[in-house]
């Protein structure tokens, strides 16, 4: 069994290659050869913790197993990450366990991996401005994973609390990018891309601030009840997403759907796009929205290039179990 | 991180801490204070295999996570187990992954403990006759576990296969005890506590075979459309079990249920016998039948119980994770 601690994985996997990871296993899913199991998420009455898993298959690239952890809210204080994930997998042809991955990183790379890809499909060619709504941990991964997709020319940003947008101005600066503070409308208006990352239970973007031709990555709703965008801007848009099941359900489609804006059908998957069985954007006017809900597989897919690469490199920790 | 590979297992654990640690998560299901989370099950498309999970979270104890592993029918080929487990135990502190241990002959212990917990405190206390039904993998540790509740004086068994009854006579001869072949008719009569465990899927003993008194301990039906006895038997009997919500779909009790035979509510748990909120057997002639499904809380708590004598001898492997 093979064992990577959380602190290796900042310096094992780059945005490129969880992009791939992410980008082939969503094209598997949408080609059914690989498949998430239902979705364990338990309160469990002790410390005030959510746990559970989120567990899959990919007959494809082999990748058997789940990511286990959940959000423990008093760990902070402890010096903790609240959220805390660990991704187990097991050899599809024996069903032995194989690895045991450090996930909190993990998971940020391959959430950012998912709105770069669909960036990469989805967004206009000539794509210049670069919006972020949202200015939280996650953030910085979703900039600088996005900011591969296109030749960009300039972020802008809009945060809940704006005494932290210097986050995203340190990051653009990074890639020697200006930054700019805006209101909602110049988001909307400017931006090429937008991609919102936030835990907002309220419509922060409105339909009529979009402007035609945008691309949206909504990355932040993944539990009944968050919200990020007017239900009515998903009627606006061709809609997208990594799995529809979770879409209607616990992504930002659940409002459109149960205002009764949009149908399932309606909602295409991103790996269709991959896969060229969906034509993905077809005029420079349209509005593209995927809706980023986060499955399981994801998370074995970019795990399981880590482990190679911890192997190759000599930093695996290999135990005879 | 604690990792205890399975080659370990055989030296830690004894029959009675197994005993000890699944009795006392049996009585903290009862009070409520430990639940398993819903079961994931899927057969995977590969290697014929069939892959899940079974997790939950014992306040009390303070045990969280899960099995994972299953079934693969090509594995004996290999050199290897075909029933392939691995578990994995959480901080309900913080989230963050606990131990790695290996859940092979984990599973048999926890399956024995629970037979030998339903015996302890369902069979009369002058039982002299163990009968088995079955002689696969599992029986051995069924009776040896058994044998250490009552003063046995003999072992009878039954098997399909007849050739394979030499395993249980070799098992009762490690206890100085005789051992006899009998046919069911036999079997029923002269045992005072039966043990079946099997993958049946039609009912090996009959109703009208079972005398008074006989305390029965069904350890072989785990899923839909497993049987071992009579459905009638469940109506003549009184009904103990783990959980009761998996009793009566893929437990021995899903056919009388589905017959209209008894209902949900005739049905007791084990945990409540062992805190004394319900008085168990009550008399000499009573028949108790005590329906052992498998819950992942017997796996937390045995493994559990595992990483502390793991540490305590030094064996662990202990990986900075």
């Amino acid at each position: 069994m093979i064992i990577v601690p959380e602190k290796e994985i900042a310096g094992l996997v780059s945005e490129e290659q969880a992009f791939k990871a992410v980008e082939q296993v969503f094209a598997s899913m949408s080609k059914r050869s690989a498949y998430n199991f239902p979705v364990i998420r338990e309160a469990i009455g002790h410390a005030d913790a959510l746990y559970g898993f989120k567990s899959g298959f990919d007959r494809e690239a082999l990748n058997l197993g789940l990511k286990s952890g959940g959000y423990w809210p008093g760990n902070a204080d402890k010096g903790l990450t609240n959220h805390q994930s660990t991704v187990f997998l097991f050899d599809a042809d024996t069903g032995k366990a194989r690895a045991v991955v450090g996930g909190n990183l993990l998971t940020a790379l391959r959430t950012a991996a998912a709105s770069a890809v669909s960036i990469a499909h989805l967004a206009r060619k000539d794509a210049k401005v670069l919006g972020m709504v949202g200015a939280g941990h996650q953030s910085t991964f979703q900039m600088r994973a996005a900011l591969r997709q296109r030749d960009f020319e300039k972020v802008i940003g809009w945060n809940l609390h704006p005494e932290m947008l210097s986050r995203l101005e340190d990051t653009a600066g990074e890639f020697g990018l200006p930054f700019e503070a805006v209101d909602l409308d110049r988001m909307g208006a400017d931006a090429d891309v937008i991609i919102t990352i936030t835990s907002s239970f309220d419509a922060i973007l409105k339909a009529d601030q979009v402007t035609p031709g945008t691309h949206l990555a909504c990355m932040g709703t993944d539990t009944k009840g968050k919200q990020e965008v007017d239900a009515a801007l998903l009627a606006k848009a061709s809609v997208f997403t990594d799995e529809v099941a979770q879409s209607v359900t616990i992504g930002e489609a659940q409002h459109a759907i149960a205002e009764g804006l949009i149908n399932e059908s309606d909602i295409a998957e991103i790996g269709a796009v991959i896969n060229a069985s969906h034509p993905g954007r077809t005029s420079d006017d349209e509005i593209t929205l995927f809706d980023g809900t986060g499955v399981g597989l994801q998370d074995l897919a970019v795990a399981s290039a880590v482990v190679d690469l911890a192997v190759e490199r000599g930093v695996a920790i290999e135990v005879d179990f």
